[in-house]
């Protein structure tokens, strides 16, 4: 068969996490792999009831076609909580329902991203993202994350090199893979640097909402002044990944164009879903699901954390997270990701090597990345005390 | 601000259709201008009933992320049923879940179409899709419809004089908006042309399983014997709009791309919205649901043509759909569908110019779209007492 495919997805390959999550339910392996959010936090019966509800209350209605943006009481609930808990202010931003946070970033690459630009991303960061980026764009840059957030001397030596990016990719929040939080003073840095540099900021948050420690930092988007940067938030982590439930925050400005992109990408999303979203979120009990959300992961995160502290070789650092779903691993010596993981495979555990979060993923990094969240107390405990054997048969 | 907006965004306007109808709603017309299914073939008590069940029974399964390419289940009755009734061959064909048909035809343009290509589309044509295709590709090349399919000779004209073309777009039955329909000699030798001239077929076909007369014809992806259709079927007018579900069949060859495309465009389908479904179409009844929708269309339709018929001015013309949900007529002497419809709302009822459909919706068209679908009899009964009266001030 001739090559009828379109150039710019001539060389994208799959995502490398999901192979390593797919191998893992292959051979049966515990896993640590699965950045899934915890089970038991989403509320089943709830969710039928209201499923129910919707559906004999407003009948038809929640089955015909409706607006692009989203359905209008669940933005308008979407941007009072954004606007009280995260600082955001809607007098001068919009908000787009879409189909999960993937979806967010898909649209803004749509509107604004050119085949001649480029798109500096952390690294690590969330691989699965990568190829949005390189079907739209010219090509990705990396730049270092650290504790506090983006390497910035990196950062502006990159755009200083590199007058085509158009925009900068950050997870500040409980990062993917490595649990970081930017600072305060990182992010306006940032901000400052976007400024200087005239570049866009996307701000990926699907974790902020899981803080389970530690005092809150406002997102960038609460004090961006002149609408460059787009904020992308998930329900996935806080009712159920399944909903396929993100919403994006832009500059009113951009209204008719994120109007028209939904329209062309997918009409709107699950209105099903939106009407139990919005009656879930306005629910009284909402914030006690966010709080037993929060419980659960500063559980889960404080047993393994304290069991690694014990059972792992001391020559190996980690990553300290406040919230989220990952803590992240690194090797003393540069020693490989991979290796290290596929070690711990042979002996029943599956993580994922950092070099999965990587641009190249066949450059070795010394990182592994666990997830705690879908993970019981006795698969962290028996987890754990074999990925420490591993890594003293290794570092001994 | 300064304009950050992409190239291929910058002369993106909304809908013209979505227009008419928003305006229909503000000024509270009678509206014939809706392409929506008719609420009553909504089953909302079997839904809602299987909404709680699949969450009940199998519980956070219906909650987790699943397959990008969609439910396997769900993927496994669509083929059944596809290969039963269509005879789409699923030993060299796939299919994926996409989030209504809409997104079918954006994973088919982000996988295959480079921005130094074109498409063909009929004229008229569903034009909500025109912004995809602007969206991706170089431009839009429009070639009339005829009664009985895409007229071939204009067609010919233009693959020789664009060598830029890669897909030709097709609703070769029950064609939006004219309700045309193409004969199986029409659609091989449409086939034919694709081979000599080396374009690829994307088939649209929202309505076939709404034919409420005549014999059916095989889609053009029956017969496809070196994978250059694509085939997208949506879900939206026999379950739901709402729910977002469509499918995309395509050769075999290319499924890792659409699970690539589908990863980085929304990660996959609403899952609760997919499990539904499948319960919905294997189940029992689903046949009787299938034919109470036929029943409801060929009912509205037969009692809209037959007052047409009797109270329209008889220089005007129109189409005989034996399927769909749109009914076309067309004006004598050229006269300008736009000013009929004006003339239309003014006196209390809204339709859709032929202008709404057609590549620049600035040029005069004789035709207008009337939508039998989400209107009862006594709003057809009162609609086209109206609009015949409107033509007869016209036309006498």
């Amino acid at each position: 068969m001739k090559n009828y495919i379109a150039d710019r997805f001539q060389n994208l390959s799959g995502s490398v996490l999901r192979r390593f999550a797919e191998e893992a339910a292959k051979r049966n392996l515990l896993a640590f792999t699965n950045g899934n959010p915890a089970p038991e936090t989403f509320e089943i019966e709830e969710l039928a009831r209201l499923a129910s509800e919707c559906l004999l209350t407003d009948r038809d209605k929640v089955l015909r076609y409706n607006m692009a943006l989203g359905f209008p009481p669940l933005r308008e609930a979407l941007k009072e909580r954004l606007a009280k808990k995260f600082g955001i202010d809607f007098e001068r931003n919009d908000l787009v329902i879409t189909s999960g946070g993937t979806q967010g970033i898909d649209l803004i690459c749509k509107i604004f991203l050119n085949g001649s630009e480029s798109v500096v991303v952390e690294q690590p960061s969330y691989g699965s993202c990568f190829n949005i980026y390189r079907g739209y764009g010219k090509k990705l840059l990396g730049v270092p994350i650290r504790e506090d957030g983006l390497d910035l001397t990196e950062l502006e030596k990159t755009l200083k090199a590199n007058q085509d990016v158009k925009i900068i990719y950050t997870i500040p929040t409980f990062a993917n893979p490595t649990g970081f939080t930017a600072t305060m003073e990182k992010r306006q840095a940032l901000y400052a640097m976007a400024q200087k540099y005239d570049v866009l900021i996307l701000e990926d948050d699907p974790y902020s909402e899981l803080r389970y420690k530690g005092e809150p930092t406002k997102p960038i988007k609460s004090f961006d002044s002149d609408g460059r940067v787009f904020y992308v938030g998930s329900l996935s982590k806080i009712i159920a990944p399944a909903f396929r439930l993100g919403f994006t925050v832009f500059d009113k400005a951009y209204t008719p164009q994120f109007n028209i992109a939904k329209q062309m990408t997918d009409t709107h999303s699950n209105l099903l879903a939106q009407y139990i979203a919005q009656k879930y979120l306005t629910g009284s009990d909402f914030e006690k699901h966010i709080s037993f959300c929060q419980e659960t992961y500063r559980h889960k995160s404080q047993l393994m954390i304290k069991l690694l502290k014990e059972k792992l070789h001391p020559s190996i650092k980690m990553s300290s997270p406040e919230g989220g779903l990952y803590v992240m691993l690194f090797l003393p010596n540069d020693y490989d990701g991979l290796k290290f993981v596929e070690k711990g495979m042979d002996s029943g555990v599956a993580c994922i090597p950092g070099c999965a979060f990587m641009l190249d993923p066949d450059k070795s990094t010394n990182s592994v990345r666990l997830c705690y969240s879908c993970v019981s107390d006795e698969q962290i405990k028996k987890g754990v005390e074999i990925i420490g054997k591993v890594s003293h048969e290794i570092f001994d």
